[in-house]
């Protein structure tokens, strides 16, 4: 799945040749990718922010596979192993890397950020140390979805979710609901989540939201005041979701003093907020960029059943289809579209 | 339930006058009270390490009841309110307080430590701050059961436990099926627990462990080798609720390098442990002292459903029959035993 | 020192009784009070944000003085006992207390904030647990400057400051230069810091700072780029103590990935952010509130002289030269000016 | 530098090939190693615990040097630069890599530790990601003494250092005095420092401690008393670098409630302590794994001039004269002894 910057529509079926792994890297066949909000924006748009598409982009980068072939350094792989792919893989151990914050590091690796391809083809190579062994219960599908789920891990982290926190999440795409998975499996009492969007909260509600919440033309203050009375009482963490200017001021009036406000969803670059609010109560404000040491915690997650991610796949197209995989996403039904990369192998 | 030190012998039915709450206390109305083990072993040793019983002393402390009456400073409780009661009331704000860890203050109340009387009675009354009102979802035995439930939340927030932990737990008496219960609350993927006892572990099962293992004649790197086995790798993060020298040196061959040993249950002052093991490999060791700051977290933990306190109830009886539940609770028969104090409503 | 609100003006000589102390209160003979930016402005305008003097209120919060009397409760101070005085002190033990950020607690006691009365007077009764002895070799008016050395350590202990850290401090008046004294303190190896006046940096050259700049007509960007030539690399951590939006600005723009910016300083309300470069960078955003458990360690640091605070003090007033004290501290001449509230002794 | 299994003696002259630095490498020409214990011990011994010496093996890990030649991949560094040279570095990204803690990388590179080889000598190859050049005003023997810092560096980061501490040290040796400067970097008030020896304590005098005491035959509790007693309070931390079981236990006794104690020194493998006394006042015990990510902030702080570490050379030597070298550090005269490397500039 590549993108032309010149004739700017897609040439989904392009071939290119079997990649050869390097001795720290492992030949993959892929086999589930799903597609990502920033995959349809870099194939609308050719740009996010300052990363901007100037040659022909492999998309994808929530995927799993087989492997193939190792390098002649891995010992932790072999041929046959079915992986989860980490996207972002350092080219260096810069400060970041050595303090454990990876994600930060300016010159990673990240699948379908260009200049960088992404995995949505049949076969790729990746750095070894970043595909990571499921085991024999977890479905390619849910390795897969490790990607959206560590970036509400890493949201959940950085928020500081523990044992009975009052959540609120706003926005309930697939990142508001992975945040909400994970909010609960770490102990989140109760969780509300809003959304302009009804039928999302329907999904929200079903996959174990405490409270639903659709807004509608509240003022940010409103807004947190609905939250309030809904929980009972204002929660210590809000996830921001959406990147809209209101819902980032409803997220500091609504957060409980000595809180946090994650900032997940980005909109525009600059944006008015109601800071003295958020300073004297001291209520943090935390973006996160992407995640890291996500997908170990993920797999013990995932392999010890107590979340649910498989109701999050709403459509499945094999790769041929990815136009059309595109098109269902790009048009906001559903919750996660995969595309089926092994044509031996379509199951989930 | 009173300890007299000449005669050796309980009183369970002496009458003494209701008290009169002062200005920050409330009078409460008993309901549960759940005996412990240190309550069983003041009666029959009359005194646990440094706090002797030296005069006669009630009995109790993991406790709830309905409020009675409010002294003239308290805003946050009325009469008709259920509450659980917080045993620990902290006399002076020191620095332990200031700094929020007041369960160390050296000066704290302390239901049914010497010299403080417990409340394992019909009327007792109790600084307001440490009463927290529960919600019409939560029995009072499930309030009388946060008291446990705090010593396990406070064990497993020392250690660190997160999305994904895999934990070993060293006992399987109450306090190591609490610490069980709060691990996987708190996201832990899988938690394996041993026991001399298989009947204990059978309950263990039930009520979610992943792994059990009996322990027979292991020697602690033996022991460490077969959880390692069972969980697949070693675990990150041990809790040990025994006290006895094996099973704390287990616990520290067992840990993950970086990881950290938790010692909840005491036994002989002076312990030999592989020290350099544990410190050149980072694995850290913390005490706990019973808890700071757990209630609201476990009311709102209860109040969401998402742990069952209650299939710890094993046995009920009338206060008048104290006698009959302590010599059931010393022989350890079922896990816990509930006192009912109200006359009137001896529902759970 | 009173704030009358129908007449608008000062009466610094108005009598009032010697108060009585409660049981954990102890009557303090004052000795030292420094006048503070929100006395100025309380006596000025009669209000901060929602604080507003609805009736004559005494100011001050910056002191310390000898023990005339303790509460029957009180075992910690004795009559003669020199202190510096925490101006805030709960009046409950609500969550905020419990779990050691009393300084959020909504009911707090804090001189000079409407309605409490300050201390600005030769006679004043306080909680005893936040009265503080203070060494013999430490100064009455050292003790006075814990409080403003206190938002320093707040803002530096919240930002994180540690071995080696580069900080850039905007604004060098008497905040910014504590938190200069503090960072140097805490490790820091550079601190850079930035203000309008060229005759505040001067001193903040005298006291530490590494680099000093004159801001002058500077984008946000270009005061970041700035800083960053100046220290040879990005600040990990920046203190923002004017309240000004450029600034602020400025502070996300020239903070390190995974650096934080900590607001000391407050302006308006809303202030518009360049929030997808804090997020993205994982730049964290946190305001203070006061400060909570300083008293102690600034004692510790002021008598292990490893911090000299006495060059702040550049104007002395007797009690009876309020007015004139206020005048100067108006005009913003000097760094802190200290009313002497004991004739009998107007020593440092 | 090198020793030799079957002989049992030192060929501190042997010639290799001038190594050739690898895409990540640089090589060097070495100019200051300092002597550390450790290197006696292999010297003398042939192992450290489970490290056992098995063929020839180069000494030396506390080093400084000029970079001659970069490997094709290397951009931060260029022939020319001063750099010190930080021992570990990973040979793979594994887990511990990716949370910020390499240092526990089972299968890290470590300078002098068998069977990987130091650089006491001429010419050495090092991962270029672990050179850290250094500034025009540090010399190459404080780059060199950059190791033993982090010692000092990494026991105090986990300790919770922080201003105002009250730190007690057991051990004047290199490792305790390190421990020391670095304490009082980060702002600790007062520290305390026992050893056998007054000399060592005279020493440890001269560069900051606050109170020295000679350990005579006082039991544990004693010695505890002693210093509690010298420093008016219990210390918020103790850092033990004997490893002898009494320091152990006194580290323990000393410690104030909710404190640490970390274990820098390593004696022998069990050690009996008293667990209760430390796990009921939540006195955490951590040990040290030598260290990671200490080389930016120590580098930051020498260039700042904060701490003087340079009295703790003693002792130089040429290369050629490395058998004195060992013998010296072996009697225990001074505190640090260096080797110089290059015979054209053997200055500080």
């Amino acid at each position: 799945m590549k993108w032309h910057e010149g004739d700017k529509f897609l040439h989904p079926q392009e071939n290119r040749p079997i990649p050869e792994p390097g001795p720290n890297e492992v030949l993959l066949k892929m086999h589930s990718v799903g597609i990502c909000g920033s995959d349809v924006h870099y194939w609308q748009h050719g740009r996010i922010g300052d990363f901007v598409v100037k040659k022909p982009m492999v998309l994808g980068h929530e995927a799993s596979g087989t492997v193939l072939k190792v390098g002649s350094s891995v010992t932790h792989l072999k041929p046959g192993d079915r992986v989860a792919i980490e996207p972002g893989a350092p080219r260096e151990v810069d400060e970041f890397c050595k303090i454990g914050r990876y994600n930060l590091s300016p010159t990673i690796f990240f699948c379908a950020t260009p200049p960088d391809d992404g995995n949505l083809c049949r076969y790729y190579k990746h750095n070894a140390s970043f595909c990571y062994k499921l085991p024999d219960n977890i479905t390619f599908e849910e390795g897969a979805l490790i990607e959206p789920l560590s970036v509400g891990i890493h949201a959940c982290r950085r928020a500081g979710v523990t044992l009975g926190s009052k959540v609120f999440i706003c926005g309930a795409g697939p990142i508001g609901l992975v945040t909400l998975l994970i909010a609960k499996a770490m102990g989140a009492a109760q969780v509300i989540i809003t959304d302009l969007s009804a039928s999302r909260l329907e999904k929200a509600k079903e996959i174990g939201a405490d409270f639903t919440l659709v807004v509608k033309k509240e003022t940010p203050q409103e807004l947190a005041s609905k939250v309030q009375g809904l929980l009972g009482c204002m929660p210590e963490i809000t996830v921001e979701c959406t990147g809209a200017q209101d819902c980032i001021q409803a997220g500091i009036y609504a957060t409980h003093s000595g809180g946090t406000l994650v900032l997940v969803g980005m909109g525009q670059e600059m944006v008015t907020i109601p800071i003295v609010n958020a300073a004297v109560r001291e209520v943090d404000i935390r973006g996160i960029f992407r995640y890291c040491n996500t997908w170990p915690m993920a797999i013990s997650l995932l392999a010890s059943k107590r979340v649910n991610v498989k109701p999050l796949v709403t459509h499945r197209f094999p790769l041929e289809q990815a136009l059309e995989a595109f098109e269902t996403t790009k048009k906001g039904v559903g919750v996660k579209v995969m595309l089926k990369c092994d044509p031996s192998d379509q199951n989930p």
